[in-house]
């Protein structure tokens, strides 16, 4: 028996008894009459007393030669300390050792094993089995075991079945890239790794499965962008005889849940916003709603004064920052540089104070006098104190780069706190986008969601024009998960995948089982599909998903821990069928 | 609101209360005055009943349009039955419908959905989504579904976390091969898929984990025999600072407690039965032990009376099978056939009856009188009214006979229920096996398998005679989980890699991060993992795993439903820098 007890558990109330812990040397203090080591596991830090006149001399040579990370078994009696500690639950007691076994040593690790390590993220991950020792990741390890577990015991409550579905499936060009497997029995084929097990939860419903989620790996194979995974888990969940009101009620009851289970935080009915009003307000159909600062449209007040800027745009917005009338200059230029950066391409940021004695003073005085100033402190619901940041140009950037602005301001002003949490459902999304580089129509969520019935007259006359019965949820400005009511009808798909381009025989090659699945009584169903990392992260107060993920990838898409991808053997090769082509050709 | 209730949970207590339910037509009776509709959910099915001259008209001719599998919602008033049905739980009521709405119709099924279906195994492959339907098919998933949130709270109550480990990961060439994914971005390299996630449930423990468990699943590119599916599902479990019978200890509560919540059954202790135990008395390494039937070693009885197959024979064994001395001569020339399959090989079966006037009638009666019967039943503690079975030969491949016969012999005497559950542990493993196909020694297990310390001076002199610190557990016979202690020093994994054949530079190639990781104080540690398909097979009391998987597939790794694999586009060739070999060379 290598322990009775963990490194955490013990107290006053075991005193005197006799136990075994096992762990990691956290450190060791030898002071000559007494050696102190701090013994770890993943549950606590127990100390162990060694009184060296008093105790066998093989235990204090052992004790002596302890380094940090070196694994011991030790047994002894659960004693009263002498000077307590309340920094960590056990600090009442100490264990005064029998024995003390060497289980293994340790080179001194690339890093300290500590809450704040000297380690940098490349070192970090090289060694990651060293960096998940660490308190901070192993707790945010733990709370993602406790959301599952969660999840799926809530889902088990309503009905919700498990099921899995396969992932070595087939290949869509439909969305982002898949990772494709050769087969080796079948020469010349390939599966492909699932984006989402979309079609096959829709066979689940038509197979009267009713109730499905799956908290599931699914896999894009996409020029990676900062904290993307190619690996990346959802809870995917679909139910079937509901409309959009049954899965916007059932789903927003898992995230009360969870957040109450796990954060102790009760969530306000979730606010619905349409599409078109966050991207009016807000200018992203994500919206941090932890705090205001909605825009307001200054367009039609501010055209005719003879400032070209204003005359020329085709849109004036502006948000109200409360209280930062006495923003600094400097403050006001960083914000300018702010929107200027590539990324955002404004060509400049015009701003108006409103004083505490209730004057205003604006950058484009020359152009505004006092009484036209006021018109904007009315229109914008501005305040003595306030700070007017107004942003001109195309409607379509200038709203993307209010947005950026706002968030900005949102977070110097202190309104974006990683422990207040605001969610809500966007609805009402467009069923279809325009793509200029292909030509053609996409869909915005994916070629299975379901028109609004009143909308669907307008397919052929105004497709950019229909509404969809899609939602997400957001939470502070992210979307942590996205859903949709599916068509569940034949023609009605066959219509769908015309608009995107599908010729009548691609449409039935890759979906043909799905459209044959709808001939067989489809019930409607719908769902969703929540990002479980984003989601663990959120939750953990972080914003880096990375961090949430036992063995991730950076972003070249490399395990940097055990070296992959990497080359296999040329019998490999052979027997898939496959030769590289060694032309580097990308293309 | 498309349902209220379910098409299961009616009762009488529900009278007089205005309902939804929505689903499948099972069937429609017309009686002209009455129309009965069966409405079939997933929960069960409620008897919509139309009096057809009290009732709006368009509710009657929609009745009478109403095919099989057609998808409906219907309003009315729970009603109590006229004459009232017990087979169904929901026998007592009866829906009297105000509306009836048509959601989707159904073309005719290719085949019935009905318990027993007459629809053949590769049609019901091509529509799973109707054989689900089916309720024995649905209750297998549903049974997997519970086994595996009762597995995840049990464990969870333990305090092991499920953390989730990659499935891009690298090749090894160890062990069964490996389904490999191009990478796009790295072209010419590669990720693999895990056969399990053996290595990276180790670092876990190395990061302090401590106790870890995934239902996961896992990928083996093998020619596919009967049963077995290229993805397949693992508990996966791990535990630190354990000794073997910690773990044998744990996963003997897990299975208990499955037994008991799942089926209600309280399972005794295990039994632990070594390896050469069930070699010498099973002929197997996963004994059916519902029964008895163990092999007695005739050998040195039988020889030397001028028998030549016995004194020829390398070793001749026999079992006793229980009140069988009545078996037919064409029951025992069944028996014969059996054993002289080609899969089997024996020459011959000989057999020895000892009947109820207590003589012994032999099919080597030339050989053997009667006093040398009575010493075979002696020594096989035969009675009267039992059928001795013997074969002789060469002694691993007798051995193996006999253990198919002893099973043969099971089945035929009603011994193998399925209901019946007999569990137990085998141990003590061997550590090694050659294979004189490539001339040197294989892990039994896999090489992270620790030798018993006190079998490691063995390594050197006898590998062979190295016992594991490795274990199986076996329920009726099957395999269902197996493990192991891991070796956690890199000197002891070093010199198993160099058993295995590995020179220095692939061990460090392949697993240089494992052994790396020993180096900053790996913990003893050890796990198994279960096959969960298998156990879920073995729960519902059926033999194909393919029944409790939802999207099997078929013998050549074909999912025949979306028709997978299949060919992908040159352009998605191109882009990952592959080319086909079209020579159809598959070495």
């Amino acid at each position: 028996m290598l322990r009775t007890h963990t490194c955490g558990e013990l107290r006053l109330s075991h005193l005197n008894q006799t136990v075994t812990i096992s762990g990691w040397v956290q450190g060791v203090r030898d002071k000559g009459s007494l050696i102190w080591i701090d013994l770890r596991d993943r549950y606590g830090i127990t100390q162990i007393t060694i009184e060296t006149e008093n105790i066998a001399a093989d235990i204090v040579s052992l004790a002596r030669t302890l380094g940090r990370e070196y694994v011991i078994s030790v047994s002894g009696k659960v004693s009263e300390r002498y000077s307590k500690s309340d920094k960590i639950p056990t600090g009442e007691i100490e264990i005064i050792p029998d024995s003390i076994r060497l289980l293994n040593k340790s080179i001194t690790p690339p890093f300290t094993i500590e809450d704040d390590t000297d380690g940098g993220d490349d070192l970090r991950m090289r060694y990651r089995y060293l960096d998940i020792r660490r308190n901070p990741v192993r707790k945010n390890l733990e709370l993602r075991h406790r959301m599952a577990i969660e999840t799926r015991n809530f889902l088990d409550g309503l009905n919700f079945l498990e099921v899995e579905t396969p992932v070595l499936i087939k290949s869509t060009p439909e969305g982002a890239r898949d990772f494709i497997v050769p087969s080796r029995i079948n020469q010349g084929e390939f599966y492909a790794l699932p984006q989402s097990p979309q079609t096959f939860k829709q066979l689940l419903m038509v197979g009267g499965f009713d109730r499905y989620y799956q908290i599931v790996k699914c896999f894009r194979d996409e020029d990676l962008r900062a904290d993307r995974q190619p690996e990346f888990t959802q809870i995917d969940c679909e139910m079937a005889f509901v409309e959009q009101e049954d899965v916007l009620q059932t789903f927003e009851s898992l995230v009360s849940y969870l957040f109450k289970k796990i954060k102790g935080i009760e969530v306000p009915t979730l606010q619905r916003m349409t599409y078109a009003h966050a991207m009016q307000y807000y200018g992203n159909d994500k919206p941090d709603t932890r705090f205001d600062m909605t825009f307001c449209d200054l367009t039609s007040t501010v055209k005719g004064k003879g400032f070209k800027v204003f005359d020329e745009a085709q849109i004036v917005l502006a948000i109200c920052a409360k209280g930062a009338a006495n923003y600094t200059r400097k403050q006001i230029d960083e914000l300018t540089d702010f929107v200027k950066r590539p990324q955002i391409g404004c060509t400049g940021l015009i701003y108006c104070r409103f004083e505490a004695n209730g004057s205003a003073k604006s950058s484009v005085d020359k152009f505004f006098n006092e009484e036209e100033l006021l018109k904007w402190k009315a229109a914008t619901r501005a305040e003595a104190g306030d700070l007017l940041l107004i942003l001109a140009g195309e409607e379509t950037r200038t709203r993307k780069a209010m947005s950026e602005l706002r968030l900005e301001m949102g977070t110097r002003l202190g309104l974006r706190d990683k422990n207040t949490f605001s969610c809500l459902w966007v609805i009402d999304f467009p069923l279809l986008e325009w793509n200029d580089e292909t030509s053609r129509w996409h869909a915005m969520h994916h070629p299975f969601t379901s028109p609004k019935p009143e909308d669907i007259p307008l397919l052929n006359t105004q497709p950019g024009q229909v509404r969809a019965n899609a939602y997400d949820m957001v939470i502070n400005g992210v979307e942590v998960g996205g859903g949709s009511i599916r068509i569940f009808n034949k023609e009605l798909q066959a219509k769908m995948f015309e608009l995107l381009g599908f010729s009548p025989q691609e449409a039935v090659n890759q979906f043909g089982f799905l459209m044959n699945a709808f001939e067989y009584g489809a019930p409607p169903h719908g769902g969703i599909a929540f990002g479980f990392d984003r989601l663990c992260s959120l939750f953990g107060g972080a914003d880096v998903i990375r961090d949430f993920i036992a063995f991730p990838k950076n972003n070249s898409g490399r395990d940097v821990m055990i070296d992959s991808p990497s080359v296999i053997s040329q019998e490999q090769l052979n027997e898939l069928g496959i030769v590289l082509n060694n032309t580097g050709n990308k293309d």
